[in-house]
């Protein structure tokens, strides 16, 4: 794991166990849905992180977009299934899209170097 | 197919076409650019309709909504499957999806009204 | 009430059970996690009441507007109150927030309409 | 002028009218400045509504792009200069641009038709 | 005041007067709106400034959301209500507010320590 | 030209390749319409330039942002030119394009200060 993905888990982890500490009964509560919604069901979770990485895209949030990179990853996508997703996010939200492309193409590229490609 | 659907995809064939005819170069090639983002790939043409799907509800546009739920559905998708994915565009997309939800699920009832349960 | 208000009730209850009906946990929980969002606590409901709606409008969704100018209206607010939310929305969100005020402004004056000013 | 077009404009100045007796000094004062801004200046008061069409058409806002094409129009641009601001928007708002871009072409039919072509 | 948000005020501030300095009337105006916008009116300035947070967290801007954060902090909100404006934000908006709700906890974990609780 | 502008177009020019490398078909085709939509047309470049500008304002993404004033410069727009599509941006999208107005405005200043006024 580089530097960088290990900073951003890091922080993420340490962020959001701070809101779950401050947080109401709603925001736990919400926390755990969005943990739910990716678990194997009628969809298996890759195809379900597929999906939310192409909304995270078109929402243009380059953390969330990270997070469902890896996750993708994790649970097995080539490079060539995620460049596909990629594309569904280009091609629906437009050319506003391509820096936050710039930033997952360079995030999906430390993890094949960290990891070994598929 | 229900005359709402018919409607839906009368006006949208018809002015497809005259954005084709009046368009420039540009318009005709993301045009064909659209189309071709979802054909088989790395991935199947369903997982990226899914991914469509998902994207097209956290934007909140509901003919977009509509057409990847139709695509979906001829493609083979589940009633349970769809489902799934509208829950991915509810988390990632937070309550103001839920209007759209209304009517992507009062779409899904009349295609499966017209050609019954899988 | 009026035709469209209750037209506009309506169809919002009759497809919010139709989701429930065929919704996943996932979905159920969602939808009861928003409701418990604007109960009382640390602010009263009026208060979180007019922060969903200044979000409703900037996000520029109809229904969700519609749906927070009759709570705030139902919880008390006074029409000078809802006009200053209505200016948060403006401003932060920009004209292109105008044609959902057309719209939030003619249902409020059906509101008030029928149920008189105060 | 045809009856879709009339009804546009009589709805949206009756709603204007009816914001600004009911609104604050706010609001009154950002409704001045919005037609201020596209007055000429440094810039021609065309290109200033060409950028508020393509900045309408990428938030996807209907009566705005609406409004804009009119004033395009009124304002002395052509059809294939308009077509080509339409490919701004398309190409930086992605596909999600299209259903909206179909019912702007179809207003720009209507406005040709009425008036003649350039 | 810890030295992050003195940097985000001193920013913020700089080129707040560059874009006074260069900008037209229009700009200046618009400024001048934006800041009447939260004054104490029909709604106290607190409940405006609630409803700015909401509107900043949906629409997700790290700068709007830390801006509005703090002055809820200063006219007296406590951690408690900011957290349920979090909710709202959080319930409206979806899990694509999360990155940002973990920079607005972090800010307002800075606010409280440099100004104690309360 | 600065040393953050050089960096800005460094990494554009890095990670664009990359995506270009890595990237299928659909992926390509898009980065060539994208050049493309702002050649000299029925409108000349610069005019297109202004409606990218405005639309990445009120889509509030500072890489396209800062990517468009450089190509309006590079043109020949002028300060004042710049400012009023800058106003286009901030009234159509509201004071949640102020942040990124900032920035731009700090952008503006470099390139100005690297060539000169004119």
């Amino acid at each position: 794991m580089s530097g960088r993905l290990e900073a951003f888990r890091t922080e993420r982890e340490k962020m959001n166990a701070r809101i779950l500490a401050t947080g109401t009964m709603t925001t736990k509560r919400f926390f755990n849905l969005d943990t739910a919604t990716y678990h194997d069901g009628a969809l298996d979770a890759l195809t379900k992180e597929f999906a939310g990485l192409s909304a995270s895209m078109v929402l243009r949030c380059d953390d969330c977009i990270a997070y469902h990179v890896i996750r993708c990853y994790e649970l097995g996508a080539t490079e060539a299934q995620i460049t596909e997703i990629f594309d569904v996010g280009l091609i629906v939200g437009g050319s506003i899209v391509i820096p936050h492309l710039r930033r997952a193409r360079a995030l999906l590229d430390e993890l094949i170097e960290a990891a070994g490609p598929r």
